[in-house]
């Protein structure tokens, strides 16, 4: 089984927050964690950025899609 | 300066890609991490999720924002 | 009306769950499709994709804009 | 293995066209297809969507996850 | 012709710029604009979000989908 | 600080609904607007988009990060 992703990152559920259409679940992460984004050229132009740089990445929740093993 | 979403990961930029329009820019993450998700509740009783269960967080690139500190 | 996404699907609503700000409806696709992904060349590498390949398409609801004809 | 996401859809690979970044698939889709949306129940309401209603899915290419069996 | 979005914006093209994959397409906005969000209740008590604040509305150009008319 | 994202648009908060997991806050735009989409190159050929086209730009709310300032 392979994903078409770049971010994969192995977790364990901490909570679990349910709602009427919606839930909120929360995740310790348990490995080493690597990161990838993409983002136009212009953008990387932009912040100018390169190896060594410190940044902040953001995701909103609704893009973690959870797999349970 | 506060971000509306759950997922705030501090890294260091590893290397970019440019690419004519996309670029692909990877991170190492230098703090440990928590993370959530969004669901729908009928995906939460599919898995059947609760604490301690060990899960994969798939994200693809396209939906992780830097921001340049 | 042209619209710049590759997939477009004609379907038929079955079901409307709805939350207090969101909902979930479920649709009857009614007629054959194909469908197209984006993903870094990586990941197509990463996986191998080629002609003939079986794989799962997986598509989190909240990506699914629907248009009423 | 289970994901958390409404919409798996069985294909098969039928091109990939390979960019400098980015690259984009196109599959068939072998199987019949049952799709969910989530959206603003004010949305619902402003499309006033219900059980028999024909719509339009539009998935924007980038949004489809393929995975390798 | 009714769109299950939030977000409906009239604009003009202003540049086009073609990539072997993606593009990325300007458009400026010709009329008065009103915008909504959906984040997680947690991050809007987290910002403490009321009327009358001053915000900064963040979008990947990726999520955005022009249709011409 | 700066953000890797084509689209920063200054707005007020106009109206907050909150739900029990998600929540849809409204906002009025309070500068003159410019807009980028990222779309495959097939999708601009099939729509010819060029300069001075009108267009439609949909989003959905869920793609909209706010930032407090």
């Amino acid at each position: 089984m392979k994903y078409g992703a770049r971010n994969q990152i192995k977790g364990k559920v901490k909570s679990v927050k349910k709602g009427d259409v919606m839930s909120l679940v929360k995740f310790e992460v348990t490995a080493p964690v690597e990161m990838a984004s993409v983002l136009t050229t212009e953008s990387v132009d932009d912040l100018n950025l390169k190896a060594g740089d410190e940044v902040q990445l953001i995701i909103k929740a609704i893009h973690v899609l959870p797999i349970k093993i």
